[in-house]
């Protein structure tokens, strides 16, 4: 697939976050400088706007990853539950959160783009991410 | 399927909003009663939590929906974004929102659930609403 680049995007440029996984076609992201230890966001690499741009292959190939990820989480986080979100008002460049949450997260029940209704403090130390990272890698191979 | 209800589950109840399709799968609603004209929610007809939960011919069968949602909503409103969500922490029942965001809504460029920016109103007239549906009837079938 031929890379599109958008001068000025923010996902289109190097990224802070670690990254699990990445080809040609997508990257997975842990976001570990936020109170939800396991969000990861999945990342299209092209610079492409909504899922209905994508033809099916890339949205099926797209999502069978984001499930993936999904049950990863679910299983080795144990979750009261996970939220999933393409939203990309900011940055319009195809981009996947897929966020476990707990009953007494900051923002349990409502979105995590809402006012915080906590202050709990729950994060990976750094040794816990890396173990986190390996985990996910040993299941995607 | 044998449909699974779960008894106190809103989305296992009759529902408020105007149903523009239905089957034993999923059913397809208009969202009507926000400032969103055009936002929709595909709901899953079993009680079940999580993506994951699904196998991959559901999973694929729910997202082929969402995506064709998506591209009639962006067909037909011409909004600025689209945004895709399965969130589920107050209902824990499968559904997706596909809401069309536009610059000037009551909450850009942040999430529908964050706090309101604006105080626009812009919403379906009841003729609107009806031709809405009709045009999402049609073009599903």
């Amino acid at each position: 697939m031929k890379s599109l680049k958008f001068k000025g995007c923010p996902l289109c440029s190097k990224q802070e976050y670690p990254i699990i996984f990445s080809n040609d076609f997508l990257r997975i992201l842990l976001i570990n400088n936020q109170n939800y230890p396991g969000y990861c966001r999945v990342d299209l690499i092209d610079h492409i706007k909504e899922m209905s741009d994508l033809n099916k292959k890339s949205q099926n190939k797209l999502m069978k990853t984001i499930f993936l990820i999904e049950k990863i989480i679910k299983v080795y986080i144990n979750p009261d539950k996970i939220n999933l979100a393409s939203l990309g008002n900011i940055t319009p460049h195809l981009h996947w959160h897929i966020i476990p949450r707990h009953f007494k997260d900051n923002h349990f029940p409502n979105s995590i783009w809402s006012t915080k209704k906590r202050n709990s403090t729950k994060e990976f130390s750094k040794e816990e991410e890396l173990q986190f990272i390996e985990h996910v890698r040993e299941k995607l191979s």
